[in-house]
């Protein structure tokens, strides 16, 4: 069975600057920087592969010298026309691409300036973070042995956050959208408990091209039910509710993979996962709260 | 008033390799590495100001030119002994050892082996990581305008982590001896609920030498109470309980340091500061649970 700090690598893939210096800053050094004009930040990645791949048109500077990808236009509604005409016309070099949803991520500055927004499926070739949310529901009952909690259910509800959304707004409309849940009972009772953060390679799982870059921050929530308010398949046209132990939840396989990380973090802030019992959790913890390299 | 983020960064001082890699790298090549014999994992970071005023008995290898020094003795009876046998002879040359306190801290290498302690007060001498509990008593209830969190009591209770010891039980003993709270009561209710850890450098508010490597791991428990089992210091000698909203906790100059990062975790962790409210929360959240440098 993996391990917990093993479910964490499954999605934390990129190295640590401070851990591995020379692997982290050869992979670096091969990237194309991702920047728009008028910002200093560096907002995302590119692999030299897709660089290649992409027809740039000339409101675009890339340096070949400097490894850099520079959209010109000082409004926000410049760039993001000439993002959306550059992506539409590569829209068929990039497997990742066929998967295109018309949903618009947001590219955020330095203190939280919108500067543009991506179409969701282009994300990991441009290396930029993006931002989901996820909401753990379970009931808040303590099993005599600690070992299990009995209470959390296995289907949780997550989802992207697209431009101009508030993450607690993402979270209802995903609750209801996906499993069902009454929209009051999920205001009334969702609570924020944070935020995950990683930063992603993607593999074969992923679907699409290899390699690419994807650092993900997801704000958390857990919404608390009563007993008597389990929602079941047949009255709520849910997919699958299903009262869990830790044994199960650890069976990671079941899950996407990033659902584990809100599991973990989950089983850590409700005392189940502790540092008597878990001999990484330190570093787990950091890894579930990665320092991002780029502004969000 | 400081911002949620300047909290952080009274405590969490010490440069990112990922956001100022020539400043780290600066910083980091000044210092002497602390390692011991039959262990590759640098354990720590001295001052060459420390290094200098230490007379190194022969079973210290010293190196001016990697700038090491390592202590040898291939079990931890005899590194205990040996560095004992160092400290006190250095007591009279550093004013963090005039704070002599008895108390043995756990150095760990690769895999939570224990590889030897130092004693408390000579642990920012060698950089060493290390670990305390912290536990923030509160009442469950949640106000009407949820900006205030008026459950919340002022005194947290807190201490170090000595060799030997679990967290769990720091805890108890420290919900005692401090604020004689009932041994039961912590038993029962107390809840683990992560860790925070960031990179302190000693200014002048923590007494003795400035600029001491301080990397710390802190415990993290909750203690819900029912209101009717409030602590009050009339009856039960702590020194001070007092519920406090939102503003008055953010009030930092009431608090140790590093008392303020448990309790703005405690404020995310219970929903008040949010994605909504909060424009640094992401990063907030990062460097509440940093990557720590050295084994742990």
């Amino acid at each position: 069975m993996l391990s917990n700090l093993d479910l964490i690598k499954q999605c934390d893939k990129f190295p640590y600057r401070h851990r591995e210096p020379e692997l982290y800053e050869s992979n670096v050094a091969s990237y194309y920087k991702f920047q728009v004009e008028g910002c200093d930040a560096v907002l995302g990645w590119l692999l030299p592969s897709t660089v290649s791949k992409i027809a740039w048109p000339s409101f675009w500077i890339v340096s070949h010298t400097v490894k850099m990808v520079l959209l010109t236009g000082t409004s926000i509604a410049v760039r993001d026309a000439r993002m959306a005409e550059t992506l539409l016309a590569a829209r068929g070099n990039f497997q990742v691409l066929q998967k295109w949803r018309n949903e618009r991520f947001p590219v955020y500055g330095p203190g939280r300036q919108l500067l543009l927004s991506i179409e969701r499926a282009a994300s990991p070739l441009f290396g930029i973070m993006i931002y989901g949310v996820h909401m753990s529901a379970y009931v808040a009952q303590r099993a005599a042995n600690k070992q299990t909690y009995p209470g959390m259910l296995d289907n949780t509800v997550g989802g992207g956050v697209a431009t101009g959304e508030m993450p607690f707004e993402s979270i209802v409309r995903e609750a209801v959208e996906e499993a069902a849940i009454p929209e009051g009972l999920v205001r009334q009772n969702a609570k924020a408990v944070g935020v995950v953060t990683y930063f992603d390679v993607r593999d074969e799982r992923a679907g699409g091209e290899t390699g690419l870059l994807q650092p993900e921050c997801i704000y958390v929530y857990d919404l608390p039910l009563p007993a008597s308010l389990i929602p079941r398949p047949e009255d709520m046209e849910a997919e699958n509710f299903k009262l869990m132990d830790v044994a199960e939840l650890q069976t990671a396989g079941k899950f996407k993979t990033n659902c584990a990380l809100v599991i973990v973090d989950f089983l850590i802030r409700h005392g189940i996962i502790t540092g008597e019992n878990e001999k990484d959790y330190i570093e787990i913890s950091a890894r579930l709260h990665r320092s991002p390299e780029f502004a969000c």
